[in-house]
């Protein structure tokens, strides 16, 4: 099956917020982090501002013309997203970093499972998480399976 | 079918047209509508500069390296989208919008019904078409059949 | 005097509001109307996604490190610009647009009006007022008088 | 097969770089070039800021959080991209489009044929290669087979 | 005197060529072009999708709202810069940069000279020219007298 | 004496660092820190992908048509800027800032202070820093004397 199922239309949400966050394996040297993970294991910690696009899919309301109204999707984005990684250190402040090294790839699979369920309550479905770091690095998620 | 068939090479086109539209429903109450829509129901309309990526995709000429010719598609795009679009208000001057409200996902709907056969005339197949109502909220489309 | 005083620092804040106009004089007729203004005299109007930079100017607060704490700015470019902007006609519903033409030069001017003695009021220069009716146009004003 | 495979995460790199080029074919007379291809076949060549970006998927390490750690991907878009299209003049610099027109759509088949394997030497996959003329106009490619 | 008169309103359009160009002093040893220049020497040119911001400032009509009709820019910007700098090699193809290094630097001194007469003859004053090479560099001029 | 000299031509380049940061006055009650500085008080920090723009200004020079060898620019922005700021917790990691809140109104008179004397060694004046937390906050400083 394909990711980008025809026959629904795809709408996306883009939003923005800040946090830093650390890589850093307790259980591996100093050497071996600094190895690894380069400056991103600088001890303080650094940030960005990541931008979130959020895409769900569903049939359309025929007297709406919406797949779910945007006051909606921006209610569940402001509760499970903002409120939980805006202004926050990552590494220290989200529930389930502890000993997950917060990577773009390990935050849209977090993403994933954080929305999913929230969406399909009500009744729309979650398409793909895509998450910039910077606007030269991203990673997006679409679900693990098929 | 993926809406991404491997083989071939997708070529997009982005655009821009500037257009205002409302959010209402006759039959519906002032207070439903206010309800439903909130700002975006407002009675004299609002605007936006959408902006939209139209991709193709085909097989490449082998002697101009092109699926199809720049110049063709810009026609396409300016007789079928801009002449239409640029500079209206959408309920009152864009066919089929009198009982269709005139969201994004709407939007690409009809969009895709006005350009998928003009390109397919040219020897081209539509893709996707993608429409930013803003930097931060866009719908798209690949046809409704796999 | 110069408009960008040496000594102080600017601090510049963008918000978006989408809105719509048209461009007409009532006392001119249709064709003088079409012909000066083009597609932006069309009859039922056509909207934007404007961006408006707003930049203020003062003495850096020295506990806080701030010319104006930001939440006091966005709170005036919410009641003042985003309430009476965002989702409106602007030649019907924004007051002193009914005789005089929505251009953007028009309106950083009348922004800059309204800005100016709130800024003041609150013990900071308005310095400059920048509005973008699309990424390719914008208009500016930093004030009349030196 | 879709080409975004649901289960694995696509970690996208972007990168820049600026190269002239322009569209010819010897065997056509001058008037068939110039019907063809317009502007793009003005005798001296133009440019562009190319921008690409490369997506790769792949497990995540469990350990670093990582598909493939940034350095190596940054490493392998310097030796292989920029070191051979930057600041270079495509048709006379680039082996392999003496006989090839330099447009998008073939540029993105050749990135793909180059970085598909050394992207397979390092154990992740090539999932997409996107080549941005400018903003407006770009050619993706996610291989030829499924 | 301020390049920022106070009392009149700047107006910026933004428009985008595509030109290719080199480094390249032909009374200096190719040690030394190189050593100065570095890639920018290098033989064939390189190019880049310029972008040109154009400020003209002036008195607002009182009917139309405007310093300028952007027709009247726009046919300006197409007939002085686009037909001269689009799709060209600037070394060989543009006048007077045959004994001139064409820097960003050197070709907003240009467009100043080109431009600054063509906006005097229709009453309105060229206020500044912007020229970036790519988003992260760029020149920009305001006129040689104060 | 304006900061925008007329004759000379101003050059701009833009870098890119992450860095994270707290507002917090170690004097202040917890209520009073939060009071002010809201979310940007929160123990941990948070972080930004900051832009930094420098422009500089000076005679260009007739052989190369350069104010200044693009390369000494980067490599002074690399030494003095990302090498001190990227991948930082900047109250903790930067000196100067254990008593001075990093609001961006401060570091910009922080970079102004640090490479106005760079690039004067160089021959060439610093005109303005300009720097963005994010796309929608910046400050910029011109120097503190006419």
């Amino acid at each position: 099956m394909s990711s980008e199922t025809p026959g629904d239309v795809l709408v996306t949400r883009k939003v923005t917020f800040s946090s830093a966050h650390r890589y850093h394996r307790d259980e591996w040297s100093d050497e071996q982090n600094r190895e690894e993970f380069g400056p991103c294991n600088n001890p303080y910690g650094h940030g960005h501002n990541y931008q979130l696009e959020v895409t769900v899919t569903g049939p359309i309301d025929r007297e709406t013309g919406m797949v779910l109204n945007l006051r909606e999707v921006d209610d569940i984005l402001q509760s499970e997203v903002i409120a939980r990684f805006d202004h926050r250190y990552i590494n220290k402040e989200v529930p389930g970093f502890d000993d997950v090294v917060p990577t773009t790839e390990n935050l849209v699979l977090y993403l994933w499972d954080l929305l999913a369920p929230v969406f399909s309550d009500r009744g729309v479905r979650l398409h793909r998480v895509r998450l910039f770091e910077d606007p030269n690095l991203w990673a997006e998620y679409s679900g693990g399976d098929a």
